[in-house]
């Protein structure tokens, strides 16, 4: 049993973690190990907006692709699609880097090339986060698939002991040994012609939480696609829909492609916060997830240790200054333009 | 709002709640406030146990009210019963006092009364904590109507913060300010003849945590009845059969009793714990109390404001010297006694 707080980032507490030092998770959970030579991480979604089979969407993708392909792009990138609540199409790639100057580099000219050029019919976006690995962390069920920014880390850890409790989240994160991690302050948009960028907060929260069922048989798979996946969605839509007031700006139910572009069997969810406490509160006791919570209880009691259903998140609580949020003709409801008051177009 | 913690009790903190400190809790609860001078409450737990319709129980019962009305008796007290996991009747009495002087100077006699002389066919126990008020909380879902220790408080507080998250009836404790309340050391059983008394250790955890469906009407009663009773039952059998691995020494899921003796509409889960963060554990993440959360979440959410459901709880994390637990006659699984090892008579 290994702490998820990698030792080198170990400092004075002036915090307490929220269970006594013997206590003992029920079932294993592992965490992404960077090495201690990195200092901070970065992940970009860079996402395509359009109204129906658009080639100009296509076309940008292909662009994105060639941008990837530059020096300095990105270590490990995904690709996942969906249908946004205005009935659009999103398809977001998520790309991730372990060396930061590397991406400011690349990021100069592919920012210009992204949402720096205007296509007809179809809107872009890109939303980063590069923070320091201090104010991140992540959790597997298994350590031996990594996904998201896990595959840039350098492995994974054994069991660690900060899981399967609530605020085992926060206990993972090596800034809560001496940081509350209070947001401060509230998004603005910034206009600069159609460019869009919303400069949000300290202490603003991204989560992404996958489930991969590709490993699971006949009946498993069953159990998993109409007892979970029904309730999985709701809460999602619930979180698009109406999680402004209490606090998540944003949400993305993603279905991950598979390289030739077809739907995989991976989908995430993906979900801006006003501070990790609002997500504590909504995982801890909101209907939606408590209904959610419970699905999968039940899931994977009945299944127990042959349970093949893989679960994994990556949660950041980032610093004013490592956030970029740009998005060039887009809907108002766009990710974090959400959460600020845009003129309707 | 208010701080469940009385202003007289506040000290700079070493530990942090769990919550910041513009959580608005989505509804109200309240929570019993003694006088200042107040500064230990005395809950005693006075127990009958037999084999079925036994006169020599009800012998014994008359005589406790005998003890009850003598000088320095307890200011409230309340019965309830239930069939054990040996097929044995309890029938328990539970007796609270605000004044520490008063109760010790009224059980030195009234305890040989009960655990000192051995009775025909039935057996008897006493569990008392006495805590300092800084280790002590209480919750209820209305003001109204105080159950168990709150009788014996002056009053209620209004709207409190502290509650509707996981950790708030850590935080609700004042102790919580500056102490892990960690358990020390194990219990221990002192054989005095026929008496069989445990000595238990620092941080021992006492809840008792109450149902009122009294003024339920009809399809609110159906309700309760059909599907959160049901779930609840199933978690005290649980703790009552397999909760020592858990660190739930003893539950007792009680009926209480009208002044009749008959069944009334109110019940209450009575359990001794190995330490506060292992009730957390169970209450938090054990698939027994998911469901009951669960359960109850759709309750209320389907009943909205109207709900007639009274809840309430009082938990106490007692120091060593605050506790006092003596069983004569009565067989291993009773309270404590399930907690060491005992010979089998």
């Amino acid at each position: 049993m290994e702490s998820a707080i990698p030792a080198h980032l170990e400092t004075a507490r002036t915090r307490h973690k929220r269970v006594p030092d013997d206590y003992q998770p029920p079932y294993p959970s592992f965490v992404a190990r960077y090495k201690p030579s990195v200092s901070r991480v970065v992940m970009a979604y860079f996402g395509v907006q359009h109204g129906g089979a658009a080639p100009a969407a296509m076309e940008a993708l292909k662009e994105l692709a060639g941008l990837f392909a530059m020096d300095g792009g990105p270590s490990h990138s995904d690709r996942a699609s969906y249908r946004d609540q205005s009935g659009s199409e999103n398809v977001v790639t998520v790309a991730y880097w372990d060396d930061l100057a590397r991406f400011d580099a690349w990021f100069a000219q592919a920012r210009e090339m992204w949402t720096g050029r205007q296509r007809e019919g179809i809107g872009t976006f890109v939303e980063v986060l590069r923070p320091i690995v201090a104010r991140h962390e992540t959790l597997f069920s298994s350590p031996d698939r990594p996904e998201g920014v896990a595959v840039v880390a350098e492995g994974m850890s054994g069991e660690v002991q900060e899981h399967a409790y609530w605020g085992g989240m926060r206990d993972r994160i090596p800034l809560s040994q001496t940081d509350a991690m209070a947001p401060g302050g509230a998004p603005e948009l910034i206009c600069d012609g159609p460019r869009l960028r919303v400069v949000a907060h300290d202490n603003l929260c991204l989560i992404r939480s996958g489930q991969d069922w590709s490993d699971t048989a006949a009946s498993e798979r069953k159990l998993y696609l109409d007892d979970v996946e029904p309730v999985l969605r709701e809460g999602m839509d619930f979180l698009r829909d109406d999680g402004l007031a209490i606090g998540c700006y944003a949400n993305r139910y993603m279905q991950v492609l598979a390289a030739d572009g077809s739907a995989s069997e991976k989908s995430y969810g993906q979900s801006w916060w006003k501070s990790l406490a609002a997500l504590e509160r909504w995982a801890e006791s909101h209907p939606t997830h408590v209904k959610i919570f419970g699905a999968a209880m039940k899931y994977l009691s009945t299944l127990g240790p042959s349970a093949k259903l893989r679960l994994y998140h990556e949660v950041t609580v980032a610093a004013a200054d490592e956030q970029f949020f740009e998005y060039l003709n887009c809907h108002p409801k766009t990710g974090m333009l959400a959460a600020v008051e845009t003129v309707s177009t």
